[in-house]
């Protein structure tokens, strides 16, 4: 069908590569060319992140089916067994991936229950002896040392933790800080953060978690369990870790992005149901906030995931219960369980009900706004170098630990209410009413909440039945407390969940705000703290069903369902009116370029052609392409994707007897570099058959991405050889005509899932190139486009549509 | 910019108009100017479907935002008052379609609980007298009369209520027969069955199902609330009933399709709410089984609304808790209660748990398979006109009647147990342990479960810790009648669900399983039932989490959960492996064209050019075209989308002088027929300046659909004008290049929400027509792709991916 297949563009040979973190690799635009005359209308794009603390570069995943003929050859040749071997697989990865988180979290849970456990009960025996002695000696002096000592004691163990956790995090795997939960929102959304699911990570993140949480720092374990999740499907998925990966043939079949995708998914719903012991909670937890694709297959699969989970965890219970696991309690597979109590509620409980929500949302907004500030100072103080990152982390951990004895001693000591059925006051690690410096018969209910692990804190706190417990004077010390620690704990290089902070908060505030409303409600003072941490969870995080389904599945109370729900959306209505939810936020301030669901309205009145004129001109290769050009392209350029177009080809009709162009596809960059490490080159300039290229690579081959360009040698007289593209082009790229609105093109783009979107033109006519641009992720960001074009921001103002 | 704006392409003006019954309304191709040389691989459509009993012409959707000019004004002249105005409309009408749903909700609840209650309470008062007698006469004759008399009364009650529901459904709204979940499910996945959401047919939807459920037929309301949500939204997001719309001005945010899906979605998600009480559950199924579109900000919409009904539903319980419902029980928010029974399981539990998954995925995929085959028996006798639909519809309502009542005397009257808390005998319209025939101290247990209301037969079947209440032989009396009239009872001519048929039989196949297992299994009985219905319907429905939150929510039983998940897992399994689901049948039997999730293998290696070779050549309109061409158009075929070409134009690089033809986009017949009855004509062959086209259009013009061209007159002169198309034109059409796999064409189809895909030539070159297909709904479905090209159903044997 071609008769001349050489481009007529050609780039000097020599060129040296521009600095390649100014310009984006994922978009294909040549500066070599031609001058920057639009360097002001130039889009502007930052392919920059902070990862861990060092600024990397990030790529985008390809989630695109590549559909070249080795791919469709390898499609064809798929017998039923191997379908059935690649369903079989993706079944028994879904298996392995809950079955693994279920162990880990075990681990985890176990490792911090007896850790915190031994250090709460030592701290407490201290306390039994000096109590003992005071009443004696009486001598005030003697008093202030003990406590003194008690303090350091507990500060020093948990200096040691954190200490543990922070060296871990800092040295080893700078990507285990935080949640995780951003990068695994961003990585289904199709950014690839790098070393984010690697083995080190997983190690780290375990371990890390086990130190930050016993330590006693305000952080819960969910979030870095979601991660854990996520690392385990990664690396089962991938056949272990980079180095020493698994080379079991059935595994080929997993090495790409979109498979890589899906078992992502199931992994964080499984570490969300089991942070939260919630297998329906963590399907909908990863359908509403994580991903980004969803299709039925997906929820049943990952379902399955959180079922093997939940089984897991039973197990396990069931083993504890006998009294094999040292201290770790008798929890069940309920965490909070508030399901004694009886709801009744009327009419008239609609006041709270929607005052909670109300101010929810706005403590919620609030405190994402002060913990975009807080994170912004410790961006600065993590820029300084390891050591500053681990001052700061032992700095925190030194303050809560001080605040978390100290504080106790500012609550009066109240007496125990014999008519209630708990034992009143007690001395042991977990239990309500702790006695703390408090005589017999008395209780100190700021220590019940503070001395004590964060999760038998929100046990205490969310206590049904037992209205008198906690002054509000106490109530009001542990929420700002809280809300002090949340905010400069969350940033530390520790692996940290913002779910547990929150929810502590949000029951202090919501028992507060029952103590407020005394007899005007029937509702039991547990069931507000219940709905107080639901608004502030909502109000932050601005989840609706998925939050609602966890509370429902943590607190095993079904009739509380209707007012949580009211409350989850007020709160989350009434948050949305002030800033984006806090994942999106770090999103934000990490850099990482997420591509939102909703294409701006101003987006409507702006065309593809627009954008595509502000970028530089795309390059293009032919379909048998000179080895010279090839290399100058990779060399000179930092881009991913080269579309590959055939020149002066007689189309069917024969309507153009010569001159007419062709879109042949797209080639990637790694498939081009794999080319010139085999040296699949020609003498002369031809097209090959199938067989030829089969011959040379296989499908495994081409899903290999590791390439790079400075590691290929080219002699000078493969220099003058010639490649033919064609076998390995993907013959089916995603197109749009330039005349398409930017907010088509968007959807287009978010909902494929695509890396690179070809822009055609118009226009049917002889000389025009078949492919006038080029769009990637960074050019579709409202920002990036604002930035380049700065009338339209004019327009921006009048608001967004859903 | 155009110098030239006349096609060359001309249609014969008098050609009479071809059956149009056989060509796809929505597919642009003509057979005017070519002879059908190719017919024997033309692709062949079947716009029909079986609509209520008619064969009728079915639409497509527009999803897609139609970016014209007038649209862009709009707009851009949206003021932020007006985005208010939309965003506050969307959200009152979630509100208002979950309370009325929730209202008419508890209607139906109240009607058929009182007419069914006073139906048996009659009854039992019969055989309560009879009882009586009895004992005094022992004559084997006037038992036989009475049993008849008894018969008699409950068959005629029976029939008068079915005929009630029957001639409602046949003379007024064909379309309220059957559950309407196929239909929505088409409908959301952009396929518009005539008669789906109107006045009428919500009103024989509710007044049929509260005949038809009252006149204990074996089906459920369960599936016609579903349709009673969707009806109310769409009626609420259109204004009204189609001859009395209202015509407020705010509802003309809402005159586009993309609202109204939204719409229908929160309507039907309330459906399922108010039929389960389960909130969580009904958002879930409108994802999981109904949805083809889904976006975040619509979970929160349908959540918001299905909160609403569960208000309403609970407003509704604490008033009838209060006794003022006449015979409506004591029902709570729950209403299959299995909360008081404590769950312990083991790993042995594991084998019958095993067991329930794969015989419930067995009996539901021959159960699928037995219901297609009585389906299209029933179409046969449907087709020979009402009388017979009638006929049909009173038989099978004798026939259970008759079930009911006689097949109890085969059971033994079994001795009470005394230790058991609940009453035994009862003799009162609700109740476990019915007395029927039996000697004081004595209970029927058929009778339990056949003489009374649908829903009380549920409850009593899944009551807990009555281990000995039912006997074998009894259960297996049940199940049988229940599969048989299950499945003649689905195609009658009322509304009927076929949830609740479903769950009698599952929960009566699980009871008797428990039966089978002995003492082998500790898990109470009861919920071996919920274990069986559960299983069942996943094996029918193959819904997953959306089953598995419903069963949580009608069952009140958390520690269920993990064992219930399993169960469902296993029965979908299986079940997929033999056929697929019950709602899909259904849409298969009906003719209606749906779009599925996944592309088939084989697809990956056709592209669309020869999709489009196989069809007659694309019909092109130019952008300012002669009215007699655009008349001939429009007369002449029935598509429904026309691309829209300027030739002859200039591109801005001036490559080619003359000659370059340029796609301005898609224009739709509704929009040609609203020029050619406005009469919005021009002398001259000009284009047109924006306010020209905002003087005689607004866009709640271009929002109807309704108008026809056999309604439209247009003299000789104005034969000889023209129209300029552009503003009027969707200037962003979706495009895929030709040489793009049907795959991914599908993907796009499905993924964005089109009705028209344009196919542009991957050549660039002179003389080639910038458009040269358009695809729609029809060609890419894999049906009519395999009827057209018999030789890709070879490698379609290969099974599919997922």
């Amino acid at each position: 069908m071609e008769e001349d297949n050489c481009c007529t563009s050609q780039l000097p040979a020599e060129t040296q590569a521009p600095a390649m973190e100014e310009r984006d690799p994922e978009s294909n635009s040549s500066t070599l060319q031609e001058p920057l005359l639009k360097r002001n209308r130039t889009l502007s794009s930052t392919p920059l992140a902070i990862v861990g603390t060092k600024v990397s570069h990030i790529e985008s995943l390809d989630y695109e089916i590549n559909e070249n003929d080795l791919f469709k050859h390898d499609w064809r040749s798929r017998s039923k067994v191997q379908v059935l071997q690649y369903v079989f697989l993706k079944w028994s990865l879904a298996f392995l991936v809950g079955g693994l988180t279920g162990l880990i979290a075990t681990l985890i849970n176990l490792a911090v229950e007896n850790i915190a456990g031994y250090k709460i009960l030592a701290v407490v025996n201290l306390i039994k002896e000096e109590r003992f002695k005071l009443s004696y000696l009486l001598s005030f002096l003697v008093h202030i040392s003990h406590v003194f000592d008690r303090v350091a004691f507990m500060t020093g163990v948990n200096l040691v933790l954190t200490a543990f956790a922070a060296v871990l995090c800092v040295f080893f795997a700078p990507t285990a800080a935080g949640p995780g939960i951003p990068e695994i929102k961003a990585y289904l959304n199709g950014i690839d953060t790098p070393n984010m699911f690697g083995a080190t990570t997983l190690l780290v993140k375990i371990f890390g978690s086990i130190g930050a949480v016993s330590a006693g720092l305000d952080l819960g374990k969910e979030g870095p369990l979601v991660h854990i999740g996520s690392c385990i499907a990664s690396l089962l998925g991938q056949g272990g870790p980079d180095n020493y990966r698994l080379k079991w043939r059935w595994l080929r079949y997993f090495n790409n992005d979109r498979d890589r995708r899906d078992i992502i998914t199931c992994g964080a719903s499984s570490g969300v149901c089991a942070a939260f012991r919630s297998p329906v909670g963590g399907v909908l937890f990863a359908l509403e906030e994580v991903a980004t694709w969803w299709r039925s297959a997906l929820l049943w699969r990952t379902f399955f995931s959180t079922a093997v989970v939940v089984v897991i965890l039973r197990a396990f219970i069931e083993i504890c219960n006998s009294g094999r696991c040292g201290l770790f309690g008798s929890g069940g597979l309920i965490m909070f369980d508030v399901s004694s109590v009886e709801v009744r509620y009327h009419v008239m409980d609609v006041i709270p009900v929607v005052l909670i929500g109300v101010i929810g949302g706005v403590l919620g907004s609030l405190y994402n706004y002060l913990l975009h500030k807080v994170l912004r100072l410790y961006n600065l103080i993590n820029e300084k170098g390891k050591f500053h990152k681990l001052l700061l982390a032992l700095t925190v951990s030194i303050f809560t630990s001080v605040c978390l004895y100290c504080l106790p001693f500012l609550a009066k000591c109240q007496p125990c209410d014999p008519s209630l059925p708990e034992t009143c006051p007690t001395n042991t690690r977990s239990g309500n009413f702790k006695q703390f410096n408090c005589p017999d018969g008395h209780y100190n209910d700021l220590a019940t909440l503070l001395l004590t692990t964060n999760d038998d804190a929100v046990r205490n706190i969310f206590s049904t039945n037992t209205p008198t417990e906690f002054q509000p004077m106490s109530l009001i010390i542990f929420f700002i407390l809280y809300w002090i620690l949340g905010l400069f704990t969350f940033g530390i290089a520790v692996p940290s969940g913002l779910f547990l902070p929150i929810i502590l908060m949000g029951s202090a505030y919501g028992r507060l705000l029952a103590l407020a409303m005394g007899s005007y409600t029937k509702i039991d003072q547990g069931l507000y703290a219940v709905l107080g941490a639901a608004s502030l969870m909502a109000g932050s995080m601005r989840m609706t069903v998925s939050l609602c389904v966890i509370f429902l599945e943590l607190t095993n109370n079904l009739l509380l369902l209707p007012i949580t729900m009211i409350v989850l959306l007020i709160a989350k209505s009434v948050g949305d009116s002030f800033n984006p939810s806090i994942y999106d936020i770090i999103l934000e301030l990490k850099g990482l370029p997420f591509l939102d669901a909703n294409p701006e309205p101003w987006m409507r009145n702006f065309t593809v052609a627009e954008l595509v004129d502000a970028k530089e001109p795309v390059v293009t290769l032919c379909g048998v392409e000179k080895v010279s050009k090839i290399v100058d392209v990779l060399r000179n350029t930092s881009h991913h994707g080269f579309p590959v177009v055939d020149e002066g080809v007689v189309p069917p009709l024969g309507v153009a007897a010569a001159g007419a162009t062709e879109i042949h596809g797209l080639i990637l960059r790694a498939h081009l570099v794999q080319v010139l490490k085999k040296k699949w080159f020609l003498q002369e300039k031809r097209r090959t058959d199938e067989w030829e290229v089969r011959e040379k690579f296989s499908s495994v081959d081409l899903a290999e991405r590791e390439g790079r360009i400075e590691e290929v040698a080219v002699t000078r007289e493969e220099m003058e050889m010639y490649v033919d593209l064609h076998p390995l082009t993907n013959s089916t790229p995603f197109t749009v005509v330039e005349s398409m609105s930017v907010a088509k093109a968007m959807v287009i783009f978010r909902q494929v899932g695509l890396r690179h979107l070809l822009v055609v033109p118009k226009y049917q006519a002889a000389g025009i190139p078949p492919v006038v641009g080029i769009l990637t992720r960074q050019d579709l960001r409202a920002h990036n486009i604002l930035t380049a074009f700065p009338h339209l921001a004019r327009s921006k103002s009048r608001g967004k549509h859903n």
